[in-house]
């Protein structure tokens, strides 16, 4: 309630002293009281930037919208303490919703990897058009129709940045022993090549990284780098390889969504499809404007690419692990062929349209 | 009303010759009639396939997610006849929204030329993330305030490309006397640098370019061009440097805009912005698999990119052009130094992201 006036402010509590609007929950504004009152969870904590920011978005939208008929409430991991169990509490139905990373659950099943990004896969438009035209959704939905929860893209971090190394990588021979933080299946990847690969909380990496306990990092790109500070103690920052479109994951209960009428389900659906897309735009303007900062005031941060010898070996590795899984499993190789298919005629476009314009206009 | 069983359609005959349901014109399903009837003016012909998808989709966004409240026709210039009157239309509040691109309307105001796209501009997720994030949205609400409309993204076409050449363009000799179908402002820059430049309507194209009348052409991109048939007769499709991120526009007349109630507000501009950025998808995959097509039926197209030379030239023709006109017009150099400084910016971010990781990752 906002700005009642003290005539008002008697009048709600006479009514809630007399018990007749407690079934309200107290609204008195000409907008109803939500119909609909659901609840997410989310895998960052309060105040997170970026990622926390599309979901608060998503639930304006759905609040505006609406009119008022549906408002989403949510909970970050500093409340619901289990930043890594949102699938689970979705499909019990313990949250109506939740906003993760699709690849966090591939412990669970090992297909959800597929739609948050894959090392060597599609740049982000390449991988939207995917999702929405090329079969993409439909896969998805394959997959997590068996644990009874609709998946939706939930924004883009644009290309990651392959991390931050306290020495050059030149040969090979420097992954040896190095060790590094990079989660998920670019570490299978890496540790195939000898890289020795941890994981250490995001609050202890900075303290990590200088004492020389790891000796490099992923993160995810300037856009959310620049705060942690590693620009300060790692004077070379790779170019990417592992995650060139990382999407962000919305998730809903499929019987709860079922029940909602037609047009709230419209609404949730295309709010939650647009903070995607925005959260895409935003990510895009923070790595631009925290990048440009990084080159004024650190100077001595360099920009590396691995060379053409690593990039193989790690490609080499990549497929080596994705063929292993999917000789096992039907529907993890009828993903990676879609999108291995799917990328070659994207990338053949991307190549003769934005790549070939680049070339000639990087300055 | 759709899908009528014969004991419904009697019963509607029955009440609209009572007069009964008249006044609701005719609605009898639980949703209820529409409150605010719109209608939409689009530059594009009947069936016109991805922009006018893009228009639909808005539209049924709107329906669906108003639950009915409110609907939006749509009207081709097959109807209405005034393919680039569009904006004085919903100016006028002859119709509430157009469908369009915001460079059409150069002539009546220079400024407008900036929110389509620029030759040598901006990609379009750098130019999303300047609309959004980067001050683009103000500047085009500051140049569409003074004509009593807002403007909104449209829909992204990806990379135009450069065009269909008969012969091969070497050196800038081979622009002399070139007779080429190039409009706008693109078309003033080769204008410069001694090509003949000529309008011909759609329908004439192929035509004219198969009976030599003109030497080249440029339209779109594989998504549209493959059906106009150009890779028959013209064997030299050359990368684009024009239209780098070609955004169609939405454009809502403000006074209607502002009568609507706040949710409908919402509703609209998430269903524009929305169907825009799904066009950008759209027109990825289209082109991906069309230009699959025509490199597989037609092994003769050859992919070519101007010379260093020639671009410069061009570089150098388009600085001056816009150069002359920012010395008259304060609000034409507050938009083009924005839309510079801001490219300036998102351009590292891009060569260091997507362009370092494509070069090693074209195949």
């Amino acid at each position: 309630m906002t700005k009642m006036s003290r005539f008002t402010k008697l009048l709600v509590a006479m009514l809630v002293a007399s018990g007749l609007i407690l079934a309200t929950g107290g609204w008195t504004d000409a907008q109803a009281a939500p119909k609909y009152r659901w609840k997410l969870a989310q895998t960052w904590g309060t105040g997170f930037p970026i990622f926390g920011d599309a979901v608060n978005l998503m639930a304006e939208l759905v609040k505006e919208m609406s009119n008022g008929e549906m408002e989403i409430r949510i909970d970050s991991s500093n409340k619901h303490k289990a930043a890594f169990g949102i699938l689970d509490m979705v499909m019990a139905g313990q949250y109506e919703m939740g906003h993760s990373a699709s690849y966090y659950w591939k412990g669970k099943d090992v297909n959800t990897m597929f739609f948050t990004t894959m090392p060597f896969g599609m740049i982000a438009p390449e991988q939207y058009a995917w999702f929405y035209y090329g079969g993409g959704m439909e896969l998805m939905k394959k997959v997590y129709d068996k644990h009874g929860v609709y998946s939706f893209p939930g924004g883009n971090t644009s290309n990651q940045m392959g991390g931050w190394f306290r020495k050059e990588i030149n040969t090979l021979d420097d992954f040896k022993g190095l060790k590094m933080r990079i989660p998920g299946f670019a570490g299978e990847v890496l540790s195939k090549l000898g890289v020795v690969v941890t994981n250490i909380p995001p609050g202890e990496l900075y303290t990590a990284l200088d004492r020389g306990t790891i000796d490099a990092l992923e993160w995810v790109g300037p856009s959310l780098d620049l705060n942690m500070g590693f620009q300060k103690i790692a004077p070379y920052y790779y170019t990417g390889w592992h995650e060139p479109a990382t999407e962000l994951q919305f998730m809903v209960n499929q019987k709860k969504f079922d029940e909602l009428p037609k047009h709230l389900q419209k609404i949730l659906t295309i709010a939650m499809q647009f903070a995607a897309y925005d959260m895409y735009a935003r990510s895009y303007h923070e790595s631009a404007v925290n990048w440009a900062s990084i080159e004024k005031e650190y100077p001595n941060v360099k920009i590396r690419t691995f060379s053409p010898e690593i990039i193989a070996a790690m490609k080499k590795a990549n497929d080596e692990l994705l063929e292993a899984t999917a000789a096992k499993d039907a529907t993890f190789k009828e993903i990676w062929e879609s999108q291995k298919a799917y990328m070659k005629k994207a990338r053949k476009w991307t190549a003769i349209s934005d790549f070939a314009y680049l070339k000639d206009n990087l300055e």
